[in-house]
């Protein structure tokens, strides 16, 4: 790996790895993320039998083609991989897909509330797809596939009884989404969690400078 | 910023800043708190694109006029300064007003729940008033205005589905606002998580000794 | 202070409070522990404006008398004092008694719900009374012979929308009433927040062996 | 203890102890892990008055032989053993017993509402057994029977209002089971915490290799 932008983005992606387990999307040595390969090769996903938090950089990923063979890189391939590859086939505006087991997007993932916007960053999420797949695990093209109709043009698409899988259009997009809508399920439980339910509005969307707000 | 009194000031703010961090009301570089300029200038403002928890001291903070004019200080001007703007013009009393987004608080911005007296403090907030907007951001005057109204002689508001506007008038005085209300609204969150009512009550509002009962 | 059991009491006492807050008894500077003066003389009071993770040996008691004059010790003399000295008077069994406001307790204290005995040793908190009183604060003889009687031959009983008060044969005795109320109040509280109530049941009360299981 | 295997088993077993701590299952000094003894003399158990926390080695655990003696070792012998014999007894693929109080598991234990299958892992917990018993501690031999007629041919067992006791093939197998078993019961607080019931359900059982997806 002697690209050195690629090598840039990679160890940023190894900082979100991190920064998701933080933030409540780890959970043992479940979960990856990947990165578009610039050069069209397919996508650089995190190597297996670590944890979010164990990914130090560039080494902890492995390119990995549409098909699912590992073409570059050492470490084992999560068996997840058409997650990446099938929603990076379809959303072109897609630099970074992840999929985790955040706790509480988790337990919204097994109910059908609708999460509560309690906050500005909970706008965000208003409307986020539920996909219900008789399989445990995302391991053929045809639920990859599945998968990546349900999330349509959302950012974010829970996993009933299993998880989350979001993306972004860089590698900050993607990190923000995941944190935000773990924060937005956190809150939204607790918003649910009452003998009367919360007094869920909608409103204009915030604009671009909310970030900074 | 030659002036001792105001140095020391901006130093307690900061500090200020912080504990309300350490309290929960950070969130990521959002939230600001403002001092009236005791010179009659305006108010000094928490500089934008830091958090709450890495306001260090006086230079943290920009002086900014009363119709949103930086005039002092280096660092961004947060752009929902009429928040603060409003209240000074209105609130003679208050020589500090801050704006946050509490967890439990933010939750409670959300419901029509009223909070539950569980606790002495929390008697501090029987009737806290709640604001309700169509703008994500309270990025003018008017806005302004009309969460100054809203807040009218109360200490704090809850803002629908966003946070909360506190003032106060001292540092020590507002801050201690800024905490008592975020744990009222975290006990009452778990009161109001039951399959029955708390059983709310008023009494005889406590003393001025309550603080070293 | 030179009866050296008395001073090794006090020390044992410090760190009854300093535990009591490592266990979610701590409440800015509020809450007090005592213990019974051995000479017969009144009651070691915890001196106020520290908090209970701040008392660290036997010079941040003050000994009061049963009419509530500090007749040893430097450091002020919580307002409260009437809880210990009236309970102290009825209760020849105690030697400490303690007042604290421990987040789920506290919570526990505003409603009507019993504890659900989720454990073992929330066996020991079966039928805790609930001292319900219009002032804010315990400041008389009156008002503490009144919680008191609340109290009656429990360990322990909630003040309702306050916060609780409790006690035991000895500090260790009094710690652990203390650690196992609110452990019993945080089951309990996840206990109620339930769509069902919990499958409440009572047992054969558990042998002294219990400690040891 | 001069078999190599063995002292590496206990090690592994104090370090399980250790893991199941942070994991939520420590209780003071209650719970205990225990191995079956290689060499069939009965099993090797947790000494008792030190928390899971401090076990630190082959040395606190003591060899109890079926009938409650202790045959080596030094420390003290919990009394509940029968948990470990009966198990044992009846379960030739059980390697490894534990009981513990996790706070999360013991709510459940008190409650008739099932786990909600809200992740993958707790697929592995659909239908976990109770055990309701009179008595506080299981101290005799036909008190351990009962609870491993109640246990049956599953991993865990709730018991009512007391807390779990769990087993596996290995060391390994049963501290992820009662890591997983926590997990599965702290998510499912969050879901039945609703106004609404979560929308349970089941699915193919995840094949073997949930735990590399």
């Amino acid at each position: 790996m002697t690209d050195p932008d690629l090598t840039a983005a990679l160890t940023d992606l190894a900082r979100a790895c991190r920064i998701l387990e933080m933030e409540g999307h780890g959970d043992m040595t479940l979960g990856h993320l990947s990165l578009r390969d610039p050069a069209g090769r397919g996508f650089w996903m995190k190597r297996n039998r670590i944890g979010l938090g164990e990914v130090l950089g560039p080494d902890d990923f492995v390119l990995v083609d549409s098909d699912g063979e590992k073409i570059a890189g050492s470490g084992g391939r999560h068996s997840e991989w058409p997650i990446h590859s099938e929603i990076l086939r379809v959303r072109a505006d897609v630099q970074v897909v992840a999929h985790t087991h955040p706790f509480h997007a988790c337990v919204f993932s097994a109910s059908l509330d609708p999460l509560a916007p309690s906050t500005l960053d909970a706008d965000y999420f208003v409307a986020v797809p539920r996909h219900e797949d008789e399989v445990a695990l995302i391991t053929t093209k045809d639920e990859g596939a599945a998968l990546a109709r349900a999330l349509g043009l959302h950012v974010a698409v829970f996993m009933a009884s299993h998880g989350v899988t979001f993306c972004g259009t860089s590698v900050m997009h993607a990190t923000c989404v995941g944190v935000f809508l773990e924060k937005a399920a956190r809150r939204s439980s607790q918003a649910w969690a009452r003998a009367s339910a919360p007094a869920c509005r909608t409103r204009r969307r915030a604009s671009g400078d909310t970030a900074r707000s």
